[in-house]
């Protein structure tokens, strides 16, 4: 087996996604300039771009022609950035800082926030359904795509997942509560990214739920440790208001079930991912080594 | 020909509309019970359903099976729901009344309404492209339908007016930016809706060319109409602030052209209409008798 560089594989698709992105997110009209800036600002923020990794490395499973799946990984970016521009909002979670840099809200106001974030959403959508983008892509797979988009990002999936996470904080909440919340503000769209490598991939049903299954495990891991760094790192590390959870009175997996069976479940999550795509080895390697690096990672 | 009474048939049709919406935005769990009240709340608040017989009466051209049409005209118009409910954000234009009954955020609060307005979004695409509820239309034309929505309702479209929209109140403007903002903010989706019954009824090209434009001559005539009744209704007969936009500096027409000129625009923009569709006939009909409604209306 090759040599398999994690860091070396996240920023080479974060590169691709990013070029895409600055290609394809254009100036429409000059009276909305400040829109499209707002837009490209969030969406050209950084981060792991973890969702396109997962994409790409779902895909790779079944096809290597890339090209076809970059305008999907980067619609998911697309429709990730809106919801954490709306998450931001002083309404919601109300954070100043995002990634070391001022939330959108902060740079370009309230309403172009707004504003931004339901363009970013609707976007994500358009690029997905595009015919001229997506030449190579039969339209029943594009439709499928952004049907199964809109409800794992829906009332029913990752908006539902933000309600009841807001509502948490606004009293008690129990174990149900916090496994509703993760599940669906975080797992949903993740165990949607590893799908839509298979349904773009022209993968089988079998395919499409067993990666489907290995995403959204990965999500909830993901969640977990999101608050187990969220109570031990620092601000600077996590480029974000450290240990803020606990001062909002968020519900989280620590908070519920300790630190050390929090690790537990998040390990027991990423094992049980492993074995699932044990069989497409070693094809399965780059979605192996991002789901050791979910538990893993330091921030 | 047969007598045909427009409040009979608008009463008609939104009654079929509400009672699908009724049916099918439903509670998905006890966690979320409250966005979805919230999403209810706003859809189910009336209003003239202006998209959805817009969109019943183009498709009746084609085809008389309008199962078939009612879940993307219901779609339509939860994706104008999302729109006010976002509008009416004390960011945006702040306003406390819709249909004289209270806002969104003045009902649930600023995160929920925000919230609702993403979830209807979004829900507008999950409809549209469900197969399991479209059975009867063909994937290519559910690809088609949400493609062109997304692009009629982004930052190309709708989004990119509200945006417009918002930054003329805080300067000066002029015949371009009032002629951007009206043509995206409201024409493009209206241009959108007869289209869209076109698309699903199987209609050509020119047939969806030549009732988008009916339907974006028609919002814009719509627009200017609402500008119009904006400077001289009373609070009670517009069921929101009168001379709200005035106070606001907002972009109008009438501020631009004054009165007179305004109201012979509208006219010409609905003559053009008629003129436009006048190959149906007489089949056109409910068309024609909106495109009239638009302009002669008084609130």
């Amino acid at each position: 087996m090759t040599t398999f560089n994690l860091e070396e594989y996240l920023t080479y698709w974060a590169k691709k996604t990013e070029s895409w992105l600055r290609d394809n997110l254009l100036y429409y009209n000059e009276q909305t300039v400040g829109l499209t800036d707002s837009m490209r600002y969030s969406i050209m923020a950084g981060g792991k771009r973890l969702r396109p990794a997962l994409i790409y490395s779902a895909f790779g499973i079944f096809d290597n022609d890339f090209d076809k799946i970059i305008p999907y990984a980067s619609s998911v970016e697309m429709l990730h950035t809106y919801s954490l521009i709306h998450d931001d909002l002083p309404a919601m979670d109300d954070d100043d800082y995002r990634r070391g840099k001022p939330t959108n809200h902060k740079m370009f106001g309230e309403a172009t926030a707004i504003l931004s974030g339901d363009a970013l959403l609707t976007k994500a959508f358009e690029i997905m359904l595009d015919p001229e983008i997506n030449t190579d892509v039969d339209v029943a797979l594009r439709a499928e795509a952004a049907h199964k988009l809109a409800v794992a990002a829906g009332d029913q999936g990752m908006v539902g997942g933000q309600y009841a996470d807001i509502q948490a904080e606004k009293g008690n909440f129990d174990e149900r509560t916090v496994e509703f919340i993760h599940k669906h503000k975080t797992a949903s769209l993740l165990g949607y990214c590893t799908e839509l490598g298979a349904i773009i991939g022209y993968g089988s049903e079998d395919d499409k739920k067993r990666l489907r299954k290995f995403g959204m495990n990965i999500g909830l891991a993901f969640q977990i440790v999101d608050d187990l760094l969220d109570l031990t790192s620092s601000t600077e590390e996590m480029g974000k208001d450290a240990g803020s959870d606990l001062k909002k009175g968020k519900a989280t997996y620590p908070g519920i079930y300790g630190v050390d069976k929090s690790k537990l479940m998040a390990q027991e999550l990423v094992d049980e991912s492993l074995a699932l795509v044990e069989c497409y080895k070693p094809a399965s390697r780059p979605l192996k080594e991002i789901a050791s690096f979910v538990v893993n990672r330091k921030k």
